[in-house]
């Protein structure tokens, strides 16, 4: 059994973490942390992980945790994640962290969208973004992983085929996602209280949200050439999910069949990427709890757009079990370890 | 009093003239016909109507209706309000129809999309269509309304401005609207039933939706050049409202500034449109159950697009609230009558 | 025009006497307090109240707004009313409190279940318990209304009819009440935060909410006899609405035809409640957004037992529906006057 | 491998059984029925189940099906069920039923409530009620079991320590029962169409529900004396879970804690029943998608009333988990196989 700390355990992706593990037989959690919630038995927090019945949250010490495990979790704030990542990784330890400190390889990029300097950049030249999908080789060799965020993993994994096989014009990308509510955490915050939230909808943050630059990072990676996005979250009033629907005009001559040859093509060894039929379109309550992101396809002849529709389930494949994914890959076990499973329908 | 006749009253857009007219100090509901729900009262399909006590459904008997009011509000499904409207119309009523079947100017057009033939295509040519934003007018005039569809209305609204003034660039508009699932009737249906849709987000209809033509012809005669737009709408598990979320590269160089002061300049005297502070975005929950269309702006200058939210309840701005605003303009009654209310938050 | 203050007017409740009130034709608020708030619009605070344009929250200074108003309704927290309301009565002002101060007739039962003494027994004494339909006389000549809490407006007025007409045994009445999430007020809480109360149920407070001795006082004085009950609130996935099924043994030999009487006979006069067919159960969709408690009957001739079960709209029924008519009565005016309206259905 | 066929495997029970018997390490399932999908794929019916990509649904053949397997469970309507179950049980297979035919064990109160007469009365008398609770050690030498309703397992559960032990008035028990939607099954049923169900909650077949006499058995026969309780079920916006209530005067004097020992002690060795500290009581959330059954406990000592408050997942416990459950006991697995899992939350 390999041991594993979580630090930042009493939000919903550290609660998502708690619960995939339960399920992974190699695995054993010896510590779990929260500043807020230390001394407090996990159990009180989150009432559904009773398997964690013997588990106490306790504070962050990073030097008392240093040698209890080998593999980190870290599900903590942004900013916050920086200096432990950085402490863990020159002790020798395996890292996924699932901030977004480690993700932007631009430190300066990195400062212009969180309003404060990375204080490590030489660990951030170590990191890997952890989307097994393009980095699986490096994942494998990595310690220090940059666990992806959530609207880039179902935009990325959306363009990705498009991108590499130059499908389209990158010029006037729109990525259009829709997400559900424990995207922003688990707080007291009027703005995600009940009555504020149910029976609404809305965009936010238009043009300004933070994962715009990871999102373009990668898909400048992608075609090798800088790409600038349209990217609009929305929130949506469900607990999980995300749908991104992304527009791109097309850059080829190509038919439906072939625009769907290549994606199917791109994914067929991937375990967790799904390309449904043509004109079959995913729902986020299908692979709700679940690792997987499901694609659909739409060639819109009358305008010569690519419509490409993606949905994950944002504590998932969006944290959580992406990184698990990534943990596996890692130490070299099955990829699908603790992470097979069929969605809550309904 | 007016005497009014409601064709089918017992769908959600039925039930809805029903709520609005109640509050419509000039009007008198005489008859409201349902095959199915005929000799019922409407208390028995409609609990909440219970100002409608006496009211029972009757069957839709043209002749026998026609003399009975001078306004006819038709509710009825796409193909079966052809025959109706065009009986009422040349027996000189006045006629305003919520179905798609007056909309589209061009009979070919309405066979491509709606898979019948037009019927009555001199009739047709008398229809206006009624954004009383745009035919306020022709509205004034008209013996016969085609009232305007739910999505077409939030679409049209929120690049009006734009087209007018033409800041964008016409080629590559993308329109990306989710609607609540009132937006699909009601009926006994498994696809909208309570399992199906709650904790659930899909896209449907990509590029093929049925309002995308009466989107286009609107946005047309706006610019004088033909459009064609990207139009995908989404099913949103809540009862109403329809967030439409559009994007349109700059045409003209414009600040912010200058974008929203043309907006608020456009539609400085519609009773019915509000645009929002810059940076403030619409929510659906904050015009539910009004016949309030609200816009938010966002200029991305890092891709130079135009990027417009719209919000409307569909039921309402988006079909009876709108079908009413349109009486009230024919009629010569203040546009706000029954009309001016504030939406039920929480 | 009267002229009103509204002391609290940041809340649901507040917010919910805005909406009602900008409907009223007689009524014209002069200040809306907030010490959170203060300063700002309220349409910042919510965007809703479009009408409201020119309203600007200010702190509550008792000295300066003294002399704005005749009429106040507070929809402050409980305990912080105490002292404004013994204040505003005592200077001959009308008052209507939302909050629980003078609810309760015996200040050690206050002091009791609301942890803290009562200030003002004097003040106390004179203030009429805010339920129509059993102190419309009184209501009319009182200068101070203690507004009814939500759960016992709809478990008093479910069980009046049985009470005054000793149909019931009285010893073991169940009260089970479920009441959505708005009833816990607008606020920064976890309990309340969407993903903690989507797809979620629970009951809390059992045998010990505070509405507890408020619904045994009012019971107990319509029978004459001192009344305890079980009453047990639980917490519903829905923005408004509760519904109250109460079970209690049949005392005296009837038939369901005359349960059904008596309960109408009872109500016969009353605008604001509807007595359902004989077996036909209201749903709090059905009034949504209305001053209405509907009230559905069961006589369960197996076991002999009772069972009502009554839905309001917390807001408004179950708090500023029910100040308005209050103050409608008090006034003078039509009690339906701005109260008159249909549900937003769906 | 134990070859396993599944009869009635469209609804939503249906997908549930096939949803955890893929997680079943000794399970194939061989075949699956469905007279309307018949010679569609599962995943066409239900996308989730994207591992069951090669099954397709077949008719309903006996003779056919009769030798594929030596377990069917048979997820079928009520009255359609009584044939199957007596074809198979006579031809020697194992069958577990989860419609409600061979639940009750008195075929007069069978017809008196379900209205149809037993056909098959000798081999109801084999049949063996699934509640492992209280019947396990039938269960395990069992060829039939009559899978207990959804209602009936949370309310039994609830009051099996008290009945047991004595501690209550038997003669006015009162179970106030919350569903969700999916108990309703899965149809095109405008009465469970979103719009109806959503933001709404009522009560329906108050007195009248046909697992009434259900519960009334179980009760029954844990006391030895003929009990008759008032059951009232209503219907939650939400998916999954049931929340039922229960009141009975305390018939023994008793602490809190003794009760609560009672209860621990009952349960003690039970892998799916769990008792809550006291005070604290469930939510439908916590246990959302599992086989657990959580209890809440208060003693009112105002009213000296027990008050139990049990939530169950009513497609899990209440329905195709505890089928699971029934047949691991059966096969004399280990009974936590498939069924070890813990809650999605959010």
């Amino acid at each position: 059994m390999i041991p594993v700390v979580i630090c930042g355990g009493s939000g919903y992706t550290g609660g998502e973490l708690l619960r995939i593990l339960s399920g992974h037989p190699y695995i054993k959690i010896v510590a779990v942390t929260s500043e807020k919630s230390a001394g407090k038995r996990v159990i009180e927090i989150f009432p559904h992980l009773h398997k964690y019945n013997a588990l106490i949250y306790e504070p962050l010490n990073k030097e008392k945790l240093l040698n209890k495990a080998d593999i980190f979790f870290l599900a903590l704030p942004h900013g916050t994640s920086q200096d432990i990542v950085n402490f863990l990784f020159i002790n020798n330890k395996r890292v996924i962290d699932l901030s977004a400190d480690y993700r932007l390889t631009d430190p300066k990029v990195y400062k212009r969208w969180y309003g404060i300097p990375h204080k490590f950049v030489s660990t951030l030249k170590k990191a890997v973004y952890g989307l097994p999908e393009i980095y699986r080789g490096k994942i494998k060799k990595a310690r220090l992983i940059a666990n992806p965020g959530c609207y880039p993993t179902g935009a990325i994994l959306g363009l990705l085929p498009a991108l590499k096989n130059k499908l389209i014009d990158i010029s006037s990308i729109i990525i259009d996602s829709k997400s559900g509510t424990s995207g922003g955490g688990r707080k007291a915050d009027l703005a995600v209280s009940y009555c504020e939230v149910n029976e609404g909808f809305k965009a936010y943050g238009i043009g300004t949200h933070r994962h715009t630059p990871e999102i373009e990072q990668e898909l400048s990676l992608l075609c090798g050439k800088e790409i600038k996005v349209n990217f609009t979250p929305h929130l949506l009033p469900v607990d999980r999910g995300i749908l991104t629907t992304i527009y791109a005009p097309m850059g080829k001559k190509k038919t439906a069949g072939e625009v769907v040859k290549i994606y199917n093509e791109t994914y067929k060894k991937e375990p967790f990427v799904r390309i449904l039929e043509y004109g079959i379109y995913p729902n986020i309550k299908n692979i709700r709890g679940t690792n997987i992101c499901e694609i659909g396809l739409k060639l819109n002849e009358r305008t010569n757009t690519l419509i490409v529709v993606t949905a994950i389930d944002n504590l998932v494949k969006g944290a959580s079990g992406q990184a698990v994914q990534n943990m596996n890959i890692m130490m070299g076990i099955n990829e699908k370890t603790a992470l097979d499973t069929i969605a809550l329908f309904p």
